[in-house]
């Protein structure tokens, strides 16, 4: 496994990759979210590509990214026990040199739930996956569900932006009580833990009621909502309905759908959703 | 030559092209400009690609996009004539269907001169280059001097986002009486046609100040600014000395330099300049 710090290094080493070539881009401080992701890219690639790079400018708060995990050997151990073949792990001044003014703002799609939640947000986003894109230069990427809206966010800049690479959305991987995995758990107490399975236990109710043939947006949006408001540690951001592909409103909850959940628990932010419709893990695409 | 009118029949021709590749972004109504851009790649790279799209989004007033010159037949002959392998002329819906939605913003370097005067111009121009970029995959780009604030955009973009084409800047090419070749010059009167010269005498009376040891900027812009104002019919914009690459204002007038005018003659908007320095019209950078 080659691990390259510079955008030089890099392009030397990618050159020598036999394609198709698999991407995932990771902050580090992986899991089994991560994981699974490598092992998508490691079926289906012939070459496979991470990189890891904690991207201070999607981070609308500065204290979480201070607190955001961090721990490269054993991000790297991880790595290489999944088969990767190339690790492109940057400096904040390779990636930003002096100078560095482009920002790509993904519109629409990124200015409400978390765009609204994180300011700027998707714009962070949108901008190193551009980059990332460009400098790794991967047939396919491979990108976690549980950041839904992220995926449309890609899936809209690589539209638009015409850029050559093909997106696998891979489901959200739950630890035992139904919390999706997240970098984040880490920073949660044990009684905040308790809580925080309040997010994936409303979406639960939710898919249920809608397989129970419940139609309402609002009506299926308030389950979640009630079961984390019932938690006290909880504060809840947005359970929301929307059209899974556009993330617009719907007036009736037909598929594609994403019911989506964002939560607050002990300053931690907290996110998770259920995808309903046929083939939409795939690609990202109907 | 092939005329590609989709992405779809792009990347299949693309596909074709033996490399490198060379490609001439231009909106048509090409004159002797476009065509020195067109032989500069010719001579360069083993193919050769030239897009022709009337990008709406970079007008920031709708009367100069319906007003624009548009003459395709003859474009595409002079693409022949010229020995282009590959034209990419898509429809505005080819480039920007339904639901897009994602704006790359340049930043400072966009920010003023042309920035200021035509709000949201270099959005769209880093935009859409960015997308031409990517459907046409080019080693090397070919663009003009006479939009030097473009061009350092261009080339703040293509390192911001890491994107793999070296740019080729080629000098600005004039008619006899000096004026640059613009498609805009065939919307002047003869009366307007000859105040539009004073651009170029202006730039012509400070780059002679220069070379005799004038160094300061304010004095430089003043010798461009006066010659222009003494013209009726001619309304200054901006005179300008400016770092020619970061385009920041500068004490004194050292290289690298650029000395930047713009100016509306009957409703026609016209910039041009002069450049000082070493080695920058080969790739932009020094």
């Amino acid at each position: 496994m080659i691990v390259a710090r510079t955008r030089t290094s890099l392009h030397e080493a990618r050159a020598t990759l036999p394609g198709p070539v698999g991407v995932v881009p990771t902050m580090g401080a992986l899991h089994e979210g991560h994981l699974a992701l490598l092992r998508a890219a490691r079926r289906r690639d012939r070459s496979v590509v991470a990189t890891l790079f904690v991207n201070r400018t999607q981070f609308n708060d500065s204290s979480d990214y201070a607190a955001y995990p961090r721990d490269e050997a054993a991000d790297l151990a991880a790595f290489q026990a999944c088969g990767v073949d190339l690790v492109f792990a940057p400096s904040i001044e390779e990636m930003y040199p002096d100078g560095f003014g482009t920002r790509i703002d993904p519109g629409p799609i990124g200015a409400d739930l978390e765009g609204a939640r994180r300011p700027g947000h998707f714009s962070g986003v949108a901008t190193v996956v551009a980059k990332l894109f460009n400098l790794t230069r991967p047939t396919r990427a491979y990108l976690g569900q549980k950041d839904w809206q992220q995926t449309r966010v890609i899936a809209r800049l690589v539209e638009d932006l015409n850029l050559p690479v093909k997106l696998v959305i891979v489901p959200t991987v739950r630890a035992h009580d139904g919390l999706a995995l997240s970098s984040r758990n880490v920073r949660l107490s044990p009684d905040q833990r308790r809580a925080a399975t309040a997010l994936w236990r409303g979406l639960e109710l939710a898919a249920s009621a809608w397989d129970d043939d419940e139609r309402s947006p609002a009506a299926l949006a308030d389950l979640v909502r009630v079961t984390v408001q019932a938690q006290p540690l909880a504060t809840i951001g947005y359970a929301e309905v929307r059209h899974a592909l556009t993330l617009e409103q719907v007036a009736v909850a037909d598929p594609p759908l994403v019911i989506a959940v964002a939560a607050e628990v002990g300053g931690v932010g907290l996110i998770d959703n259920v995808v309903i419709g046929e083939g939409l893990m795939e690609d990202g695409s109907l």
